[in-house]
């Protein structure tokens, strides 16, 4: 089913657009601009900003950037986008994930979806020990 | 604000539910045992589905139990869970989880939350290179 | 802390509005006027709409009223509430929900809010036998 | 695929139910039922009531409808609901919306979904400032 | 779409595999294994705990099987699962829900998403009488 | 309840963070800096980043800034972040939203997210008319 608005391709892109693109694809190695970026583009300042942030949030630190994909899987899964879980799920394995790593990532998301429920739905007050903070 | 059921005290608990009790301490390498899992004893075979879970769940496999408990944070984040964000973040802190790689962590949780809802808010398509499966 | 407009008094409030604070305490047989429709008075007309709804859909039918206030529970576990926890948590004990049943509520659902991401976070497929509609 | 019920068309409806549908396209304009009143009129009850605070809570006000609309997708968007959204982004630009203001509602709906995270994730405390009640 | 990981076909199971579908089906009373174990199976782990734990949960208790099949409908409809929506709505028909009920539970699943955003959104306090414990 | 990280004040942050606490007193026309951008100084590229996207999200535009704080308030109450609500309505009237306003807000919010798990919950087909895309 469409997108609600039109996604903005390649050769209908503006300049600035166009850059983005690029650095987009050549970034992630790909030889295409994913749906979403070309979504986003209808409203420039958007993808812009979105791709900047994704840039910086993605690149190596403290955390590896396939530790970082699979937090954006288990972000995904937990909001229920079909669209990111798939896309991500794609760029995690491409970054090496196995499929064993994907059978305990979903293990570990489903698990505290329930706790989190049991926690809220009995209301259990917070633990002095849990509150200090370094 | 007290939470919605007594919790069950090690003292007033039978056999079975101290047992557990004492294998959560044990394994967590803690002298109490937290709220959650006193208010769950209320109903036995909660808790003791529960606790077995969670040690399988956790135990080290393909993922290490850090990287585990930092998706647990993000799932507790994202579902807005006090109680579970704060016993996470200790959790995470205790198996040394530091300041930078939480910052990373809430980045990531951060940035993703809001490209789902782009994702989800224009519908994106989702692009046939994402829908291969190995 | 506070709720984020004032809540209307009993003394305060117009004609309109006491027979629904007089309507809402004989239905319930409280002798109080809860918080939550003390906030939403602020909009009558959003008071009277919200009242007049719930009779109607609490009233006894082809489901009980404690069943209904369980899935009341079931709602607010899986939405984080605290008001509405507590306050559905309340009315299903009044109206006869033991410790055991709301043990096994909170059981099915901490599982399904599991499930549910295990069936989001791998994107399964309907099976045909589902979409069956009488 | 299919709707869980099967819904209701005009020729096989009540005269009830008839009426409230003539009032829908009557009141939007359009001469169609879109599915989701004919779905829910399975449940005549569920129907009237919806309806009937449909019209209520759109009317001009003290936010106009367009507003309103805009609203309705931000809350569409952040929940998830294909429908939700597709058919209020659709009324919304019938009552028009502009690519540009719709850029812009996404902008925001995705970044407020982002420090949602943020603030929930590190559990800020609320300023004194923001707890003054008018 | 196709789920993101292969779901494992009976004749590819493993015996532990296989043994577990065969009491799916027994359990259920249908004779096909339906996708969401198939795919939980990719990790033989997932698939033992979650159907041990879903048989517990779901054996009859202080809550019959067709009211916890009922408060499934509910969680999913909250949290928007296609599959989770139109396999628990299959299974409480065939435990017998009737169309009245599937409308009233419908009715009280919408009311109570719509009354904890008004009780989130304008942050209302919890009454002390919602706090007594028994 | 403690933040979970140390909120860094003013006379504790280094220029750049003191740099972007100066704007956003001098942006928002406050004395303080807010705990919720205390708290993300922990991480300063985050702070960066946020503060930077809000600046260009918030600006006056196609929509006005009281619109685009409204529908902060309608995500918020969504998904239930205290913060996030709290701050966001004292922001929204200090731009002149009136009470009357704030109960067609809240009215809104509260009926798309009924109507929200009513299509869900039905899993109710798109209409036709609704996949145009200009």
């Amino acid at each position: 089913m469409p997108t609600t608005v039109r996604p903005v391709d390649y050769d209908d892109a503006d300049a600035e657009v166009r850059a983005i693109y690029d650095d987009i694809m050549a970034t992630k190695g790909i030889d295409f601009v994913p749906n979403f970026w070309r979504t986003i583009a209808h409203h420039p300042a958007l993808l812009r900003r979105t791709w900047e942030t994704l840039k910086e949030v993605m690149a190596p630190g403290a955390l590896d950037p396939l530790t970082k994909e699979m937090i954006a899987i288990a972000v995904s899964a937990t909001t229920g986008c079909e669209y990111c879980i798939r896309s991500h799920t794609a760029a995690a394995r491409k970054q090496g994930m196995s499929e064993a790593m994907l059978g305990e990532l979903m293990s570990v998301v489903g698990m505290f979806n329930e706790t989190n429920r049991l926690a809220e739905g009995y209301q259990v007050e917070t633990d002095d020990a849990f509150l200090q903070v370094p």
